[in-house]
């Protein structure tokens, strides 16, 4: 079995969690964090990370992930509600084959509408106003699930 | 906020999960199993799916999803060794809109390779006999992970 690479904390999440790079943080607790992307596939599109390094579900460890899923439910639940969405499509990227961009470990949470495909990825920023107001929504749905 | 739909246990999970439908059954703990999809969009595309009936992340219950996502974390890092893949995508649906079909909660586990992109969901059924090998070489590297 190859080894995994080893983790580099100069990526972009790492230093969003330290504070060294702005986010539009909508969801905190002992183990997680949920940001809003800000290159969106859809309204709404949140990135949910554990606190604790890795680089991704193949080296995360078990307790790590446990918590890590239970704070993507819940950003799945909030965001439905928050969008009045009709579903909830989640996705999880391992090395750049899988999809993987920042290798720090992080699930996608993307509400989804009847009708509306993902947008792809463009590689455009989203409009700041409009992540904001985005982000105020679902921390607003946060609160009201508890 | 609306009320979820009640789960139906006549999906096709369910039916597999008592045992009524085959399925190529590659891994099986106390909470989970995993299946190959028999409509793959690539080589050793599984479904892990609990035990315990739920519709999807958004009513699974907490202790059967932090179950479930470390059957997942087995199911991915096997995948990537049985067929020596660049990485692995995850996938969870929820509702219609979100891009389920089968109301069983389950989490798609695709190895992946660099430059060869996931096919498109044609529906077509894949060749049983590869399915069967796959699910061969799976398995055996899930006992040489322990």
């Amino acid at each position: 079995m190859t080894t995994s690479p080893a983790y580099d904390d100069q990526n972009v999440f790492a230093k969003i969690l330290r504070g060294e790079l702005p986010s539009y943080r909508v969801y905190e607790d002992a183990h997680a964090i949920a940001i809003m992307d800000i290159m969106p596939r859809g309204d709404g599109h949140v990135l949910v990370l554990p606190k604790a390094p890795s680089r991704n579900v193949l080296d995360i460890a078990v307790h790590d992930l446990e918590n890590l899923v239970l704070a993507v439910q819940r950003v799945a639940r909030a965001v439905k509600k928050a969008f009045d969405a009709d579903g909830v499509t989640i996705q999880q990227f391992n090395e750049s084959a899988g999809g993987q961009v920042i290798f720090h470990t992080h699930f996608h949470v993307i509400p989804r509408f009847e009708g509306i495909a993902l947008k792809p990825h463009t590689g455009q920023m989203a409009d700041q106003e409009l992540l904001a107001d985005q982000a105020d929504r679902i921390k607003g749905a946060l609160a009201g699930l508890g």
